[in-house]
């Protein structure tokens, strides 16, 4: 049984870095997820996990089958190090995200597009509503948060382990999907028609904007189509996470 | 002009209240909202504003209409007092709830009912969610986080000025909306149907429950008909204010 106590281990300074800083994430491809319903969900995808941490006095589930992974015993203070939350319950899953083969990405045929959405809960949720709704994958343009930082993670509700989340080039993505023969829908004011007319369909790629500005034009002028949401009340707008619900429950079949 | 400088005035230790306790908020039916964005709304709706809180050194907008309220300069110390965010922006809007008659009450036709939503963002979100489908007012059974915290206000985005937010027993509500003739629907995976199959109607009542284990069954049982999401992909559920997105726009008319 492994077991670290001090908050100066090279593995425990690594947590640190996979848990503050999305430069470490993106080098490695690795993430933290804390509490019992997360690491419930990694132990499910068991290829994705590295190991699991847990500290002293936390029992974890008898029913977990944690035969095949890495345990690691941690002190109170190596726990607190890397928790997340105030009232940390002491469990952990350092994991590592599948990676993906272009000819996986080239079967996607349900795909959200994410252009520049800045706050990490927003991000989650919309990975947790594709989730939700069996999109194929979800693609984060260049200006958007990390995906794999703890509030996304813990919005995302173990979506992660779902659904393919990558990060791309909007502009190419837009092209190759149409190449491919599938309609681009983007979210916006102008010359647009209403999301009800648009028809449930097996196929088809949404891309959704900035909580403030919306989607960069250069994008929007490439879709095949643009739609929008109607205010009916006293609201300026939506949440981006609930107009993204309400969109993709109303094109999928 | 107004100027207080100490954190220990006793309209400091107030507003200070206001912003912490919901017990203050209750008893007063006040509440305060900070932000350029949110002052502004509430300016729109100047019945309901109190004063006005303004940090030394912030410039208020020209073109707000300020002739008509009450503004208190404040210093750094008090600012920081009520300041809900670190980077405050040094402006905040003292208000009061409007009173809402029971006359008004019985003319509203479009009403979401909150069970228990424990999340004070969420809230928040439902709020302005309902004000962007048009619903007429959302209903707060006991269970559930004031909405008038600074979390609710600030995900609400100003909605809170827009559509009436009421606290009630939703058994009671459930019985009076049905004795009016509009149909209750509540959100559950036992013996319920797909939301898609409810018609969009000028009059409906929606109950959305707690984000773990959705709405009481004693109220349940008083629906006229249940309602599901169908989850098409691996997630277990969606998110409390994503769910109530797609029903409510798939319910309006």
């Amino acid at each position: 049984m492994k077991r670290i106590e001090s908050t100066q281990n090279a593995l425990v300074k690594h947590w640190k870095k996979l848990v503050t800083q999305r430069k470490e994430r993106e080098k490695t491809g690795e993430y933290i997820v804390e509490g019992f319903h997360l690491v419930e969900e990694a132990l499910k995808h068991k290829d994705q996990i590295v190991q699991i941490i847990v500290r002293d006095g936390v029992d974890l589930p008898l029913l977990w089958a944690i035969d095949e992974v890495v345990l690691v015993h941690v002190n109170e203070a190596v726990s607190k190090e890397i928790a997340e939350t105030e009232n940390s319950q002491g469990v952990f899953a350092h994991c590592k995200q599948r990676q993906i083969s272009e000819d996986e990405q080239f079967d996607w045929k349900k795909v959200l597009l994410v252009d520049a959405v800045q706050d990490p809960g927003n991000i989650g949720t919309m990975i947790r509503t594709a989730d939700a709704a069996g999109i194929d994958a979800v693609v984060l343009g260049k200006g958007s948060v990390d995906a794999f930082n703890p509030k996304s993670l813990r919005s995302a509700q173990g979506s992660h382990f779902h659904i393919p989340v990558v990060r791309g080039d909007l502009m190419e993505w837009v092209e190759n999907l149409q190449a491919d023969g599938i309609r681009v829908f983007g979210t916006s004011l102008d010359e647009s028609i209403s999301y009800k007319k648009v028809e449930p369909s097996d196929s088809f790629a949404l891309i959704v904007g900035n909580e403030g500005s919306g989607i960069n034009p250069q994008i929007l002028a490439k879709t095949d189509q643009n739609i929008i949401i109607p205010i009916l009340g006293g609201a300026e707008s939506l949440n981006v996470a609930v107009a993204t619900g309400i969109l993709l429950y109303a094109f999928v079949k």
